[in-house]
């Protein structure tokens, strides 16, 4: 249960989902800039980032993030689940792109620290090809899910099964965060 | 100078400022969830919520935000910027109000972990009088300082000096975050 009464059942709207209705005067930004980071025409796919958010709330515990990202990543990518695990588990061995396994290198360092983020790291990515919208954008992604992370577990809400992200996978794919119907 | 080549003069855009003009499509949400958070009515004051920002962004050792939300929330304390620094060093000791006191210490929570935040904490923060709207808006504007931190360290930017911030810390008390001349 969540530490503050939010007005609904969290089983119908968990995690971050249940702080969205509460407080639409914040949902509203943090939505945007959801879809800015996660949706939008973009030189890496809709999957790669979703994998970054995936690693990212996976070294933050967040369980709410960590599966639905993870769904929302292998919606997105041929390799699926499987691949979305082995990036959760080890970005430096799973079977990505050069490019992309620097830019989780650097969401890493992200996830502990923004000083944490060494020219060395930035040089790599660049060496592997990525733009420095990329890098922007990848920084980005790694610190805004070291706040949705923050935000949905600073609260206490509740998290689902693993596999019961299926519906907002399919929803969030065709219509984006802001969607609502 | 930042990590990746922003196009523009460091000192004249320096931190988030430079990150916000290098991409306008991320700047929109971020201006705006930073105006919902610190700038909106609440029955937080703004130089409370600003208090808030600095502190967590002094656990963050992020210079930029932590001397600029400093000069903005000195704009807004009677006390200004005496009370800042004793916040910064020690909110259990800082002349706040109980109730401010318990909040950052959510805030203190929060920058370590979102399940640091524990119902012992919550508690406190409604015994000295916190509604919840209170308790998840300290929450959120910490998780956000956590992005907003290394957003601007992990792309490297430039801090000027502590006391340049002046202008700015007018400007945003008069026309809040997205305001752009």
């Amino acid at each position: 249960m969540a530490h503050i009464d939010l007005g609904l059942d969290e089983k119908t709207l968990p995690g971050i989902s249940g702080l969205l209705r509460y407080r639409p005067e914040t949902a509203g930004p943090l939505l945007a800039l959801a879809d800015a980071l996660l949706t939008a025409p973009n030189s890496l796919t809709r999957g790669e980032r979703e994998l970054i958010a995936a690693r990212v709330s996976t070294l933050n515990e967040c369980t709410f993030c960590r599966d639905s990202h993870s769904a929302f990543a292998a919606a997105q990518l041929d390799s699926g689940m499987a691949l979305v695990h082995q990036v959760r588990a080890d970005p430096t061995t799973a079977p990505v792109s050069a490019k992309l396994r620097a830019l989780l290198g650097i969401a890493d360092a992200v996830q502990r620290s923004g000083s944490a983020v060494t020219p060395a790291l930035i040089e790599a990515a660049r060496a592997a090809g990525a733009t420095d919208v990329e890098i922007h954008d990848a920084v980005l992604i790694a610190a805004a899910f070291c706040m949705f992370n923050r935000y949905v577990d600073g609260l206490g809400t509740w998290a689902p099964d693993a596999d019961a992200h299926t519906e907002s996978a399919a929803r969030i794919v065709e219509h984006g965060y802001s969607f609502r119907p």
